[in-house]
């Protein structure tokens, strides 16, 4: 489509924008504003790789949100997913289709969420694809990162008889963690650094069906003991019919990490306590079948509820 | 939002569709299915890093294109960027928003089209994420690659004096090479071997738009030659009041190589023709400054003219 003028309000202004933006690295040798980005690799590490999309309307309401908190979130999704390999997060590329009335303004605070939270767990964003459209605000973003010298940490491995343990609670999420979680990153370093983590997940379908994941990449089953599943506050404020215990298993975007450890490292996780007021919680134990949910001694088998994309 | 049930047709049975395409790749530590892919990055290589989203209505009409060449075309602009490095590709993560009626097979077809592609060049899918919403199909393709020995080629390094060329022809693309074109992925490494590319772009939001972006980059101008210019013969076909001309400089969505060699390489390069099918032409110099089109002997300033995305 042709067009005879360079608009200040068009893409190259927001480029132009992005690229004002302080971004000394040393490690971004060619930043936003040629064909791609160039970025020097750690030498002799692998390379971690994750996307997620935002899509206005499913993952997010715009007017309830706002812009900033929508980059935000959009940023540390990715980094949940870095966090759950255990990895440490380095460079994001963002892509956006914004609608095209009042777009401008929603890139800039879109963008700035963005940053923020790229620049506080020390990610670059080194590129991107500004688009605007009649359709509703659509985010994707991909985030590269490493794997420590321990390697990273998969969702197969967990072995029956290890321990299921989870940082922070459950539940509820959408009076506001699933927009201002803060993503694990910091954490699942030092647990790294201190046991080995024999698999590990964030949670973003909900605590029953990324268990079910784990199980099923490690060809295992679990037990949950419903007295020991941290139920956040905000679980308890909802005013629908189901109990705070059915949120916390089945809301999702927790954004907390689930992940199996010996016994004994569970113990010394759970009487160490060392990631301080981010609290580690003893969930109950991976088991050879089924994932089943034991309450007052009762087991029965749990439904892998959690939010699922439908498609027809 | 809690769902009972993990259905068939919903996202993980997507996915499952999709880790059991053949992936075998020994670069591939980790393919789908895990909270990020890891992948194991060449020794010593800088990483290339580049992002396009595709969206319905705005860069495609699914109805007209199908989903099996929306898929290949996502793939494929994001290789016309690693080839305007003269880079070689090597991983790519794919998001899809899919709209909710019809997803499957849609995702099905516009996966198959990814697919094809990547394989085409070499490229393993090692990740993505599979979206359903209300809104229209939207895709998001985020590819990673290497620089060869001979490091990137960027938009800035043309030089007053070098000539300006370009791989095959332009304008029209519209009806049909918007969808269908070659990424000149081969093609740039050839050239790379065996001339210095001073500078590079690949021509998507238009010849003379493109020029301004190498010209700005590199702090010079440039003078296009009119009867120089390689026309496509889709250009002739279009029965709208402008020239076959004015397609070629603003049509946009060629992804065809612009570059800047010395005379010297230049004139080799025209001789030689060492792409064989893919005809090189000369179509004129850089300059000092201005970007200026020069026909039967006399010069008038070029707009800008290309597709640009607007915001309000």
């Amino acid at each position: 489509m042709p067009d005879p003028e360079l608009s200040a309000s068009g893409e190259f202004g927001f480029i132009d924008w992005v690229r004002r933006q302080p971004a000394a690295d040393a490690r971004v040798l060619v930043g936003p504003g040629d064909d791609t980005a160039v970025v020097a690799w750690p030498a002799g590490a692998d390379c971690l790789v994750t996307t997620d999309m935002l899509l206005e309307g499913s993952c997010f309401l715009l007017a309830e949100a706002g812009p900033r908190r929508v980059g935000r979130k959009a940023m540390a999704v990715n980094l949940s997913d870095i966090a759950a390999m255990a990895g440490r997060p380095h460079f994001a590329v963002v892509s956006v289709g914004l609608p095209r009335r009042g777009g401008r303004a929603l890139a800039e605070e879109l963008y700035r969420g963005l940053r923020e939270c790229a620049e506080a767990f020390g990610v670059a964003v080194i590129g991107g694809d500004t688009n605007s459209w009649d359709g509703p605000l659509t985010i994707s973003v991909t985030l590269l990162g490493s794997p420590t010298g321990r390697g990273p940490v998969l969702r197969r491995g967990a072995r029956p008889g290890d321990w299921i343990m989870a940082t922070g609670d459950f539940g509820g999420s959408i009076l506001g963690k699933h927009l201002d979680f803060m993503p694990r990153v910091q954490e699942a370093l030092t647990l790294h650094g201190l046991v080995e983590l024999h698999a590990m997940i964030d949670v973003s379908d909900g605590l029953a069906q990324d268990l079910y994941h784990l199980c099923r990449e490690s060809g295992c089953g679990a037990v949950l003991r419903a007295e020991s599943i941290p139920i956040a506050a905000a679980a308890h404020a909802s005013s629908d019919n189901q109990s705070p215990l059915d949120h916390a298993l089945g809301d999702g975007e927790d954004f907390e990490l689930l992940f199996a450890v010996t016994p004994e490292d569970g113990r010394r996780l759970l009487a160490e306590q060392p990631l301080g007021s981010v609290r580690l919680s003893h969930l109950g134990e991976f088991v050879d079948r089924g994932v089943w949910l034991e309450s007052a001694g009762q087991r029965q088998e749990l439904p892998p509820r959690g939010y699922v994309h439908r498609l027809e």
